[in-house]
């Protein structure tokens, strides 16, 4: 049946590799936002968005738009994108797949001979990723007025702030108003999954029910930086124990709230930095970074409360300080548009292809978006779920069937989506 | 009473604040084995030391010696020392106090009309701290027999190897059987305490009992760097989690051997680092490093024994490979010689000062030079315990009446040491 999708797989299958070569050479596959290879990689794409027939400019939050009008252009904008930008030795799937989806998608439309009465834009959001200014979905939060001025003061380790960055790929940090839309009556991405879920059940794609919501809290634990051998147990100030005693809480709690069901629930701690950090010198200070996520934000607020009272008993054992308990970031869960995920779900029956719902524990620039419009995301089944490493893999036809989807549903919405006077 | 000191406090306490000078500016207190400013430091110490009336010269091991002869040479040697390199960012006591109070010994001992049996020295020695070659006590092990030829292939990372350092600072690596010794009756050395013991109980010397053995463990946990968000709680293989419950299993290890006396045992887990370590990526990879001490071997091995149970389970639990489990160095615990203690306690009493006997939680010379003399420490307090830091301290009272009791002991020992034919 794959066979018979109505686009062309191998065409899409060629702009993501092509793209993949534009990369850091040292370490693939790395092409960070507003670097000189991150610009590289726009210009083939705005290249390739105008052979494909496509207006294309750049917004002033620094996205790349290509545009082709409606029949009807008072119906407003059915929007596809992604993002082009990698994490440090990412791969060649994550975010570009999505933009090469819906370049292929108007490819395709024009081929068919289809022209829709709602305008077509497909997107290339600015630095989804965490980017040097220590801000992610950076032209996701413009185009969605969520791009606090006051960010554009953040600056990356060489100095440069995010205005003067985002003036250098073609944005105007001073006309942030002019990026802010209101004519979006759809937004659809596609991801590849970065979990394990549709590989493990062979499914072609997952419909995205909501996109976590993302807390970030930072602990930091003062102690004394005693010398390991001259210090017995009892006298000892040692921030590492308690920091530990917290790892093992943020599990536990972690799984209990998941097993709870149906709502899902994750907890990490990747981040536990040990200063000095000498084999011969009691730690004596320790700080983490607690991720948690969840579609239900009362989980995330059990957790946190959870977590605050056990780390501080912890520190209390421990004889340290707990010098910090921050929220770093607090992003709330984004429910997927029903209505959007209806007509994907009818595009995957109407191609045979094997469906399911599933949460994504990722944040996406459709989360942004959908504080502006109506938005959905398609998964596509990724190798061991692996993400954000160059091992990243997806098949060809894993990702023709989910841009396959978004090409059905678009045909679809743009009979159905609602045409207000 | 300390107003009666055998020795000149102002004197010996002028030497270590000028040594305490010679130190990199940027990050005082840094006198680096091996580097330029070691060499002006030694540079200082060897026209302190012929000022003095000693006879200096460097062993093919790169000690600095300083002699001054007795009135009978057949009966050998009673070696007084301890070093004078720094950690980075170290303090202004450590080592140094120990050389400096040889040299002040030697001369009230002039000043007192008092000619010994015994030839004294006076020994600065070579990088007893870990040096950029990555081994410590390189001079105590080149006068012990103990520094393996093999360890001069040993690289900083510039790699220039010891052996060609040790030639740089004076030392004869081609011929290191020159500095083997077995003529030192006795090695005597004073260093602060870099803990809180004397401190907390008002006294005003610490008698040395044993020197513990150190042995340092490497432990590697091997999970799947997943991504935090869409990596399902079940699925992760965490390697943190695992390092997390290893380090809790330490401190409660560590304090019930402790607790069970009359052995010192302190275990640390002072190094943990965490791979990738990014917020959003579970730990693929996390790397510990165990210090344990003891005076007692036992103690260590049934350490061992319990976390290399504990750290597999845990490794088991959280569903990662424990991929190392290594012993990195064990050194055994060495004790002080009674005699010598004995001669200590005697001159502590003499002086009228509070002494205790206490053991050594760090390393020193003085275990290096127990293999081929009889050997003994005074510990003197210092301020909170701290060391291997700026704000190490020592009052000058405590200094001047450590090496008082070094001073009597050296005069009591100067006729009572044995004489063999």
């Amino acid at each position: 049946m794959r066979a018979n999708l109505p686009l062309d797989a191998d065409r899409l299958w060629a702009d993501v590799m092509a793209l993949a070569e534009i990369t850091d050479p040292a370490r693939p596959y790395t092409r960070r936002s507003f670097t000189p290879l991150f610009l590289e990689g726009r210009a083939w794409l705005a290249q390739r968005f105008a052979a494909a027939g496509l207006a294309t400019r750049i917004d002033t939050a620094g996205n790349l738009i290509g545009r082709i009008e409606g029949r009807n252009p008072a119906l407003g904008v059915i929007a596809i994108g992604s993002h082009s930008d990698t994490v440090p030795s990412g791969g060649r799937f994550d975010g570009i797949a999505g933009v090469a989806t819906g370049l292929e998608i108007v490819r395709a439309l024009r081929e068919s001979g289809a022209r829709l009465d709602h305008t077509i834009e497909i997107i290339d959001f600015l630095a989804e990723e965490p980017s040097e200014y220590g801000l992610s979905c950076v032209g996701s939060r413009g185009m969605t007025g969520a791009l606090d001025r006051k960010m554009l003061d953040l600056a990356e380790p060489g100095d440069e702030t995010l205005r003067d960055a985002l003036r250098r790929v073609g944005g105007n940090p001073d006309q942030l108003d002019q990026a802010e839309r209101d004519d979006i009556r759809a937004f659809l991405e596609l991801h590849i999954e970065q979990g394990i879920v549709l590989e493990s059940r062979s499914l072609d794609v997952g419909i995205v029910t909501s996109i976590v919501g993302i807390r970030r809290i930072e602990v930091v634990f003062q102690g004394e930086a005693d010398h390991a051998g001259t210090t017995p147990m009892a006298l000892r100030h040692d921030a590492l124990v308690a920091a530990a005693h917290t790892v093992v809480s943020v599990r536990r709690i972690a799984e209990q709230l998941a097993a709870e069901g149906p709502d899902y629930f994750v907890a990490t701690v990747g981040i536990l930095a040990v200063d000095p950090s000498a084999s011969n010198i009691v730690p004596g200070r320790c700080r983490l970074v607690i991720d948690a996520r969840t579609t239900n934000p009362v989980l995330t607020a059990r957790f946190v409360e959870a977590i605050d009272g056990e780390s501080a008993a912890h520190a209390a054992t421990a004889e340290v300080t707990r010098a910090s308990f921050k929220t770093l970031s607090d992003g709330p869960p984004v429910a997927c548009d029903s209505n959007l995920r209806a007509a994907l779900r009818q595009g995957a029956r109407d191609l045979g292809l094997g469906e399911m719902d599933l949460p994504s524990g990722a944040g996406h620039d459709a989360a942004f978006m959908s504080r502006i419009a109506p938005s959905a995301m398609v998964f596509v089944p990724c190798r061991k779920g692996k993400s954000h490493a160059p091992e990243e893999w997806a098949d060809r036809e894993a990702i023709a069937a989910g841009a396959a989807v978004i090409y059905q549903a678009v045909k679809a919405l743009d009979q159905s989506l609602p045409r207000s006077a």
